[in-house]
C-alpha cells in the first residue's frame, strides 16, 4: 500500500539480501513488522554493531574486529607464515578455517576474473599478492578456488604471473566428496578424479 | 568463527527471519559484512524507522503509520462501514486492497483456531470483533480466509457465535482460480467448484 513508506523503503532494502526477491522480502518485512519481540530493534542492533566492529582485515581479506587489524590469522605465531592459501573471499577463508584443514596465512582476492562481469585482474587483490610473497618470504602459494570456469581461469592466471617468483604454486585436489561412491558420482567429478589421481606410495 | 562475535550476532538475528534457515543466515551476514555499499546501515535505518512509524491499527488490525490510528481503512468515509471483511492477518489485507475486490472495513484476527499450536479463540481478537459488529452496526461479515483445516475451523467456530446476532455471514468462494482450465485442476479444488456452483440467471 503506497501510504505505508517505512513498509516499502523496508522490503526495498531487504530485497537487497543475497538471494531474496521482491515476494520474500515483502513477506519478512511483514513479519518483523507484525513480530511481537522486538525483532526489528534486535535486527538493527545486530547490524549497526557489526557494522561498526567488523572490517576487512587489510593484510589478508578476512572479516576481523575493527579492534584487530591485521587479524589474528595474519599475526599468530603458531601459525606456518610461508604457507598462503589464496581464496576467492572471506567466507572461504571461515570454511577452510573450520575444516581444520590449514594452519598458514590467507590471502582472500575478492573476486575471479570474470571478463563477463566486467572483473579483471586489477579488480582482484594480486597486486598485494605479489607484494606479501615477497615481503613474507612465502614458500608455498595454495590456490583455493572451485571448479568453474571463473575459478579456472583465475588458477591459470594466477599459476603464470606466479612462474617468475621463486614460489611453488599449488592447487587443491579436485575429485570424489568425502563419503562418495563411484556408481552416484557425476561424470565431469569422476574425470577430474581420474586426471587428479595418485600413485599410492606416494 | 569464535572470535567474530558480531557476525554470529547478526547470523544469530538474520536466521530468526521468516524461512530463513542457519545457512542462508551465514550466507547473509557475510554478504553484508562484505557489502560496500553500506547496505549494513541502510537496512538497520530501515528497520529502526519501521519500528519506530509502524504500528497495527487498534480498530482492524492492519499495518499503519503511528500518525494515523484507527488507520485509513477504517476512517475513510468513501468505504462502505457496514461491510466487514474478517481476515487472519494484515498481510492478507494489503493483498485484498491490492486486488480491489472489496471496499468496505476489515477484522484482522491474528491467527487461526490451531489447538495443535495452542492457538484458541481467546488469542483471535473475536471479542473486539463481536464488540465492532454491535457498534458499528456492520450488516455482514465476509469470511476471508484460507482453504486449509485451520481456516475451516476458524470460519465454522466464527459462524457459530455470529449466529445468534443480527448480521448476514458469507464466506469467500472456493473454485477454479482465474485463467485455469478444468483439465488441470486438482480434484479437490474443482470438487470445492461443483459444490459451490451458482445458478447462471444469478
Amino acid at each position: 500500500m503506497q501510504y505505508l513508506i517505512p513498509l516499502d523503503t523496508l522490503t526495498a532494502a531487504l530485497s537487497r539480501l543475497p538471494g531474496i526477491g521482491r515476494r520474500t522480502a515483502e513477506r519478512m518485512a511483514m513479519a518483523l513488522v507484525q513480530d511481537q519481540k522486538g525483532l526489528m530493534r534486535i535486527l538493527a542492533n545486530a547490524l549497526l554493531e557489526a557494522d561498526e566492529n567488523m572490517v576487512t582485515c587489510e593484510q589478508c581479506g578476512s572479516i576481523t574486529l575493527t579492534t584487530k587489524n591485521p587479524c589474528d590469522l595474519c599475526t599468530r605465531p603458531r601459525r606456518d607464515a610461508h604457507m598462503l592459501c589464496v581464496v576467492e573471499s572471506p567466507a572461504d577463508i571461515i570454511k577452510i578455517e573450520e575444516s581444520g584443514g590449514f594452519h598458514g596465512r590467507y590471502h582472500a582476492l575478492m573476486g575471479r576474473l570474470s571478463p563477463m562481469n566486467g572483473v579483471g585482474a586489477v579488480d582482484l587483490r594480486v597486486d598485494k599478492l605479489l607484494q606479501r610473497i615477497a615481503d613474507e618470504k612465502i614458500a608455498e602459494v595454495i590456490i583455493t578456488l572451485g571448479t568453474d570456469v571463473e575459478s579456472d581461469a583465475t588458477a591459470v592466471y594466477l599459476r603464470e604471473i606466479l612462474s617468475t617468483r621463486s614460489v611453488k604454486v599449488s592447487r587443491i585436489a579436485f575429485g570424489l566428496p568425502a563419503g562418495s561412491a563411484v556408481e552416484y558420482t557425476d561424470a565431469a567429478t569422476l574425470s577430474r578424479a581420474i586426471k587428479g589421481r595418485r600413485t599410492i606410495d606416494e
